[in-house]
């Protein structure tokens, strides 16, 4: 299969690249390269010093034989995306390609309105580009869990029957997302079932929770493959985050009471998922959606975790509970389902002590690499 | 009451301007003039022949003493909007500047991309002026009981009670809109709903149905101060649309089976309507929904209508059921609510014989203008 990872040179892109290409698949990878502009302007680097895009996939050549192609330009070019898939010819293109970040999107208007039209945009500019050119391709968007934010009924993947005054249907999942960021996968979501709808795409919308880890049997081949791996404020999420300032002996940065409830996997189960989705398409004019993450956790439970393996190890870790930056419940009912996924075979990686001592030993590895000014966070949503 | 009207040059925006002038607010019209701009792009023109915004208020000035002040420029342009705002200092802004024609959206990747930025970007800067400089300000914002399209099961004004699973909760309504411009006022909304839960802001959003009629008592009042009517297939609505085909002796344009029901109102109530949700603001961080119509119509029963109106009148007219150029069910379920603007007062104007006679009559008396190479639609949703 000829995929296109559009957002190939980020956390989950990169590693999805390698194992499609591993897995036997041609892949191309596009990129603007945007998120290491964010990166200088942000004066913040990946715990992890990741090599140019360029010499990653002269390694991969060099390693396994097999070669990814590149195309360095913004999908919210529309003659450059034209460009590259028509050079490249895709059978499914798989879409990281967006600002991925909620305090990213809430520093100030300027963030929000450049989130909002680059994710929209270069999403619309895909959609028209298959649409026009590839009508067969499948598209794999990646979502969020955080479209759905914190319903009081049971989350189901993409689309709820609903009974009301005696009738029925069954409808799109309402959606509250919490961020700027979050409301443009909302809005994303939205452009893609339409476009479904009325031209007969195919498309599954991956609504992705919390990723953790960073070695996949692909990036851990080799130092110049290795993922980049984020704890800053803006960009770091929790786990990592957290597993980053046990390293560093910072206290672990648990916003409010800790309660808030989130979906999580491993990156190796992304990487996996992407490919389960690639393998069994989405039927013609089918807006199909996965919730795709493996577990449910408290933000105070990661906390808890973290706490103990770094304990096992012989770190003492300590638990700061901050004022919360954000806007969001810190107790709440959560319950989401995610059988689609396991339907299609994925077994999955729990999250497990030795999952835990790796990634910590990781940070501990680069940990003179930290830069504790990025680690509070400063975005405030109610700034 | 300081009232900022955006796109008060437009068709509803500018009965809307008038008609809060002369109730005694002061208000401001802020427009782009852009939409004079894209009828000349489409070599399209208005019904009626309507002056210079600037003549306009000339006129108003000296009919009735009341001055409405104007600002020229864009909304995407934030510092434009801000120092507008900062000038005027409103109590509320009435927000009518978007694109607002579906078949507009769909014309290519370029219209859709314009429509989706253009009300996107435009709606986030409002937002972003009032949390920083007016927090107390009332949005009162336009939006489309197109959002809804056409569920299996009753219609609620934003919100629904769902029980599911043993559990309840109030959501906002699903959303299913039918075209990438409808789908920009779904973004609008979330958008706003946002803003409203974070930092408090006060909006309603009137999910407005299809606008009919031309004369309110401002606009009648003199030649210079008359509405605009659109009657072209990208900007025409239906009745409307229906009355003027009539006048000129073309077919009544009805898409497919033309069993499409829709909510619909007299333009006299989108004023009053507006007036209504000013006169009772939204409270500190409530997104409050509005259904604003008054009759729920079938697009054939429109035709009917109009065809008898035309006969009482000596006018032959026919109906042509034309191949639909959109995407949309023509036979469906459709029952939604409106009894939250009535709550607040509203005396609809409900359509009767002497509105369509009044309305048929004023088509007659303008049918010279009328270009007929621009009365079919054009732009198909599946091109």
């Amino acid at each position: 299969m000829r995929v296109l990872v559009i957002g190939g040179d980020g956390y989950c892109g990169w590693a999805t690249a390698l194992h499609l290409s591993n897995r036997g698949h041609d892949v191309a990878i596009l990129d603007s390269l945007v998120r290491r502009h964010w990166d200088a302007e942000l004066c913040i680097e990946t715990l992890t010093p990741i090599a140019p895009i360029q010499y990653r996939l002269q390694r991969w050549r060099d390693l396994t034989g097999k070669t990814i192609d590149l195309f360095i330009g913004d999908i919210c070019n529309y003659e450059f995306l034209k460009s590259a898939m028509l050079t490249f010819q895709p059978d499914a293109v798989v879409h990281f390609g967006e600002q991925r970040s909620a305090p990213f999107s809430m520093i100030d208007r300027e963030h929000a309105v450049l989130t909002q039209s680059n994710n929209v945009i270069g999403n619309l500019n895909l959609l028209y580009v298959i649409h026009e050119h590839f009508p067969e391709c499948h598209l794999v968007k990646l979502g969020t869990m955080g479209e759905y934010g914190t319903p009081n009924i049971d989350i189901e993947e993409g689309y709820i029957t609903i009974e009301h005054n005696g009738r029925k249907d069954t409808l799109p999942y309402p959606k509250q997302p919490g961020s700027f960021y979050h409301l443009s996968k909302v809005h994303d979501s939205h452009n893609i079932q339409f476009a479904c709808r009325i031209w007969g795409l195919r498309a599954t919308d991956l609504n992705q929770g919390i990723v953790y880890g960073v070695l996949t049997e692909e990036t851990g081949m080799d130092e110049l493959l290795i993922n980049r791996l984020d704890y800053d404020g803006v960009f770091g999420t929790a786990l990592n985050r957290f597993c980053i300032q046990a390293a560093v002996g910072h206290p672990l940065t648990v916003y409010g009471k800790g309660g808030q409830t989130r979906g999580l996997l491993d990156i190796r189960d992304t990487v996996r998922c992407i490919e389960l989705a690639l393998l069994t398409p989405a039927a013609a004019g089918e807006f199909r959606v996965f919730n795709q993450f493996t577990e449910l956790f408290s933000v105070a439970d990661l906390a808890d975790k973290v706490k103990e393996a770094g304990q096992a190890l012989g770190i003492k870790v300590e638990v700061s509970n901050l004022e919360n930056p954000r806007v969001e419940k810190e107790e709440h009912y959560f319950n989401a389902k995610n059988t689609k996924l396991l339907d299609l075979g994925l077994q999955p990686h729990y999250l497990s002590d030795s999952l835990l001592d790796s990634l910590l030993n990781f940070a501990i590895k680069y940990k003179q690499r930290v830069d504790h000014n990025h680690i509070l966070p400063k975005v405030k949503w109610r700034a």
